[in-house]
């Protein structure tokens, strides 16, 4: 059965109040569209979890901050309509630009130095306005869980952050990520590779698994461990590191010793496209 | 019948639960104690349109800019619990500082322009605080309503403001503000007042009636409605000006001409206590 698509906020509340007043559990997977496996799995996860599945497809325009980013960022709601349905998804929420801002946004949602390091410092006001946006949506749907990947890792601590902190009514439940055979982590951006740039991508998992060897043999030193994932990621033409770290898993925070619960985070442009990966280090 | 305390948002969540699941609405009275009839009338009203009752008692330290104004801002919280009694409250939730902020604080909502302009201008950080923890209390109350007073009317406008845009999925409700027989707006900290500061303390009433008068009969020019009002408090030797202004009534942005729903907002020293007032003007 095809999911419900509602584009209205108040569509949305009118849909959902019924379903939190029969005591039924509500999970959301926020998304901008263009669905892949990852999101599936944020879909099947919620669906085996909650008893009403809402996806919601928005482009949230203030978080890109390149417009040509933005520009390229094409959805075929359709097409992901489709997806939702054939994971089980009860309801797509799917506001055009103006529903979510109908007026120049004056209210923002500030996490403080964990927005601050890794992409925080390339892309600014980046997590402001993803956390910004994923908070209106928690207000208009206002679920019992909420979906996220563990690709984007820093937007997910900002997220926990906030729900901890605002004290939102929701469990965030993180999903883990979704790779390509070749180890290459789903992401919609994926398919602006050209064909030379999509073989070199794999590279960048590799080199995050080549410091997650050095410091499960013993490394604790984080430049020690990075060294051979940054020559793997020098040597391919195609690669530019904008960044390689071990960073603190709860903060972000680039760490130079090792130890405690941490990830190995790096964005690696391959031509126009900028791909993010990490891997999770437990203590 | 004495209403309930609790001081952990566990308590408060497991307490209303049920209440929401049952269809019952519930309204939301946020103080920080100190409790007066100005408060009174936030409860009452709540208690004619909802059907549980909750008033948080907290002393937000964030949004203190003056450790002094702080320190001073002693409550009694059985005094407060009483007054709850008498006005029909439900429920108390009287939270410690280490309930509401068990780590350092790190999210922060912000409502830009409107927190700019009058206090915001003489308080920084203020507004910042204070959307934080309203955001956090309606996160723990869930409220379908949230009353507040208009004396605070730049608070009420950041409130509003931050409900519209974050999509919170509750109504604000803003309550008129109650004055002493001497024309004296009610507040917590009237109580500081030397006896001949509080004699004197009602000529911001009255300057802001004389412009509220200028207007009405034709004036047109915000300074020139403002004169008078002026002349007023600078002859009053306890009082120092701090802000007089005409405000638009949503932004809460300064004006010069006479258009639109406008507040006329002021901000006045009486020895070592500021006190506010404000009056609104229909277009």
């Amino acid at each position: 059965m095809n999911p419900e698509v509602l584009t209205a906020v108040a569509a949305v509340r009118s849909r959902l109040d019924p379903v939190r007043r029969a005591g039924r559990t509500i999970g959301l997977v926020p998304t901008m569209g263009a669905l892949h496996a990852g999101h599936g799995e944020l879909i099947s996860q919620a669906r085996r979890e909650v008893d009403c599945v809402v996806v919601s497809v928005f482009v949230n325009a203030p978080q890109f901050d390149r417009p040509d980013d933005y520009r390229s960022y094409l959805i075929n709601l359709q097409e992901d309509v489709a997806f939702c349905a054939a994971r089980g998804a009860d309801l797509v929420f799917a506001p055009p630009l103006e529903e979510m801002y109908p007026q120049p946004q004056r209210t923002f949602v500030e996490v403080a130095d964990l927005s601050d390091h890794l992409c925080g410092r390339f892309r600014p006001g980046h997590f402001r306005a993803v956390a910004t946006v994923v908070a209106k949506l928690f207000g208009i749907v206002a679920p019992d869980r909420a979906y996220f990947g563990e690709k984007d890792a820093q937007q997910l601590a900002v997220i926990e952050t906030m729900v901890t902190e605002l004290n939102f009514p929701l469990r965030v439940v993180p999903v883990p990520i979704v790779r390509e055979a070749d180890g290459l982590a789903l992401s919609s951006r994926n398919r602006r590779l050209r064909p030379e740039e999509r073989r070199a991508a794999p590279v960048l998992y590799r080199a995050l698994q080549s410091a997650q060897e050095r410091i499960r043999s013993g490394c604790h030193s984080a430049p020690e461990a990075l060294r051979p994932a940054r020559q793997l990621l020098d040597a391919c033409p195609l690669a530019r590191v904008e960044y390689l770290e071990v960073v603190d898993a709860a903060t972000m925070a680039p760490v130079a010793r090792i130890a405690g619960p941490l990830r190995i985070a790096a964005a690696v442009w391959f031509g126009a496209t900028r791909l993010i990966d990490n891997l999770y280090l437990a203590p």
